[in-house]
This record gives structure tokens, sequence and C-alpha cells, in this order.
């Protein structure tokens, strides 16, 4: 398998995921984006051709990377000929289809992972999810991707955005939740340090066990003795006391809902 | 150090933390739990005495470890006689002087972890705050933590609230998004395997960084369209799609403020 590729988009996810294409023997011919510098810096470890203009973009690859923001994607992708050449996204909420304007083979490649230019990832463990327009593209998409994780499934648009949905609760929300729980221990002026084995082992737990199983604290076995002294102590910030309040509701409500 | 301890309850803490000062050379002379069973099954593993009758506790102990549930307080201790032997609590939300009305010499060991009975864990690395009603009963908490953790540090009431209500937004809170997380999957027959990746790199992520440099996500960049998408395919649960919004905007709300 000798495909060559070329990269559209120069952010977290086109990074690790263009390195790790190399890293398992593919070519990357060249890495465009918007910014120059950006193009410049990704291709330098790749070894690759950059460019700033769609209308530079190299006709002879055979896999086009789209990486872009959800909202520029007209605006790029109008500019630049594709011909025959398969053109995938990298998307959780975009639809297949939002490519068919630009491209007649058309895919997406969907790492489920959330992506640090600085930090180094594990990338065989990666979920990666793949969906194409034709049996032939999709063949293409499943060798491609076997190469570089050990866990690959095909997924059409709809079930991606629900699997999207799903990564925004248990990553975005759960940092948002460290943030908050970083700004309540600043308030005693108590070092972040210290939640960081709490925070790995609650991760941990639910590596073993589902997450309703694995659900403890006051909220879940309604104890309103603590939730009472949490939300007085609170008082000095209305928004979390309101954050802390109606998460315990939820909480809460969503067991009793699941004891019934 | 040659203490010897009863524990006044059996659930998750107590069994984990009885374990570790046997494990470090700790002798356990009884469990009280009002369950006999739970008295039993933990003592057992302790190569103790169990009892279900607070008149039954033995007198020769050195250090008596009360982990109950905080309403029972009341109930179980103030059928005990303790004379001056020092009382300790486990609990992140009560004062150390609710022991007062029950002992003479008291304090709190709050060891900073959740707890199932099922899982091990490396109590070495959980962090231990120890608070007592004197220097005396400091030093002797101090030197047992010692042995039990390798992070041990004295902590009053007040500030260990704060640390407890950060614990609740760190691993309950951040355990009910899994939940969350999970049902959103079930509705379009996605196992939650498929998030374990992204959950365990979410916490590894925070160990290294901070939880504001790390938030990433459509509501941190304020990307509407991906908001929007994601509030329409979750029309079929309100009460998700409200949860949903109110997070996205709490971690725009919050952002916008650090960045001001």
């Amino acid at each position: 398998m000798s495909h060559r590729f070329v990269f559209i988009g120069a952010g977290n996810l086109a990074t690790h995921l263009s390195i790790r294409l190399k890293q398992q023997g593919f070519e990357i011919l060249q890495v465009y984006s918007r910014t120059e510098n950006s193009a410049k810096v990704l291709a330098e470890k790749l070894d690759a051709d950059f460019t700033n203009s769609p209308g530079n973009i190299l006709k002879n690859a055979d896999v086009y990377v789209v990486a872009l923001k959800d909202s520029v994607y007209n605006e790029v992708l109008s500019q630049i000929d594709f011909g025959n050449k398969l053109v995938v996204h990298c998307s959780g909420s975009m639809t297949m289809s939002v490519l068919k304007n630009f491209a007649e083979n058309t895919g997406v490649i969907y790492p489920l992972q959330t992506f640090s230019k600085k930090r180094e990832i594990n990338f065989a463990e990666i979920p990666v999810f793949v969906e194409a327009n034709s049996k032939k593209n999709e063949e293409k998409l499943i060798e491609i991707a076997r190469k570089i994780s050990d866990s690959v499934s095909v997924m059409d648009s709809e079930k991606r955005l629900f699997l999207h949905i799903a990564a925004v609760f248990a990553c975005n929300f759960v940092n948002h939740f460290y943030v908050r729980a970083s700004e309540v221990l600043a308030k005693k002026n108590i070092p972040f340090e210290v939640l960081k084995p709490l925070i790995l082992e609650t991760a941990q737990k639910v590596q073993e066990s589902n997450p309703e199983t694995a659900q403890t604290g006051p909220a879940v076995r309604f104890d309103e003795n603590v939730i009472n002294k949490h939300l007085k102590a609170l008082d000095y910030d209305l928004n979390a006391r309101e954050l802390y309040n109606s998460i315990s509701k939820s909480i809460f409500e969503f067991h009793k809902k699941s004891n019934e």
C-alpha cells in the first residue's frame, strides 16, 4: 500500500494523525494551512512540502485529509480541484455528505481522542471510525486505518454525531469540572496537585466497571446534610453554587429513574 | 509504634484504610458495624473481632477510627465510652469538633480518594490529611499517616470542607458525565468501550498541565455550529439537552472571564 497524502489543516488532530501515518510508512507530500507558519512547522516534522495557498495544493496525492475547523470548509475546499482523488475529513459532527460538493470520492476518518500538540499519545489504542461513499473507498480507508490503530470500525455520519456528543460529555465537560474543582481549591490556597490521584482513579474505575455502578458521593445517596454544607460553603460564588446544585439534582434524578 | 485500632464502620473507606494499616504493621482489634455481616466480612480480612453492638466495643485500643455515614454519628457514638482514647473520623465535610461530645482526644484522618471495596488501590499515593485537637495527638496522627501514605498534610476542618467540595466536582460530578456519555452512546447502540481511551487521556492530561490549559471542545471555542447540531440531536432527551446547554454556557462564560 503506497498511498500518498496531503494534509489540509495543521492543527492538533492533523499533527497527530499525519505523524502517525508517516511512522507507519505512508508518505505525506504536503501540508496546507491558512497560517503559513503552522503548515511549515508540521511539514518539517513530516519531510513534506507546505503551502498556505489552496491553489498550490499538489495534484498527485492519493488521499486528501481535511482537518479544518468546520466553519472554514467551504471557503478552503471550494478553491481546490480534487479530481477523482479520495477526500476525507476528520470531524465528528460533520456528515460525510458535506464533501459531495467538492469531490467524487469521499470519506471520513475519525480518531476518537483529545489531542494536544505537545503530548505524545499511543495512537494504536485510539478507536478510529471510518465511513466512505463506496465499498471500494471504505476498503481503502479500513486498510489505512488498520495500519495506524488496533481499533477500527465503520460508522455512519448519524452515529458519529452521537459519538461526538458523548465525547463532549466525557472529555470537554469532564475537564470543565476539573477546572471548577481547581477553582474551589484555589479559594483556600490548596494546590491542584492533591486531586490528581483522585482524578486518575475516577477515570480508571470506569475502565473496568460501568459508570453507573461507579457513581459515589453525596448526591447519589441523597445526603442532604453534606449537600447543604457544600452549598452553604459555596455562597461566595453563586455560579459555582448553582452548578453544584444542578449537577447534584441531575445525579439524584438520574439514579432515581434508573432504579425505578 | 504499636497502636491498636478499633474500626467503627465497615464500608469502602473503612475497608481500605484498615487493610492498609494492618499491612503496615498496625493491629486492628475489632470492627464494629450496625450490619453484623459487614463487620464480620471485614474483621475476617483483618484477623480481628467483630460486633454489631456499640456496648461490646473493646476498651483496650489506642485509636478508634469512626468511618460512619455522617447521619448516624450521634446514634452510634453516644453509646460508646471512649475514656481518654484518641477518636478520629474520616469525613471530608464534618468538622473535627463533632467528636467533642464523645471524646477528649479527637482528630481526623482523611484520605482523599474514591474507594470501592473490590478495587485494589495504591494507598501510598493517596494524599492523607490529618487534624487533631492537640499537638500531641497531631504528632501521633502524622506518624500513623506517614506509615500508610507518602503524602501527609495537616489541614483544618474549614479547608477540608473545600477539599471535599473540590473532590465532589472532580470525581462524583465527573463520573456523572461518564454516565451521561454512556447514555448518549446507548441511544445509538454504541458500546461504552469506545470512550475509555478518551476518558483516561482526559484525566492523564491534567496530571501534567493545568485543567484550564487542557480545555478543548466546541464550548471553549464557542463553535455555535457544532453546539447547535448537538443540541438538535439531543432533542429526544430534554434533560440531557438542558445539561449540555448549561455546561457549554458555563465553560464559555468561565473562559471568557479568565481571558478578560
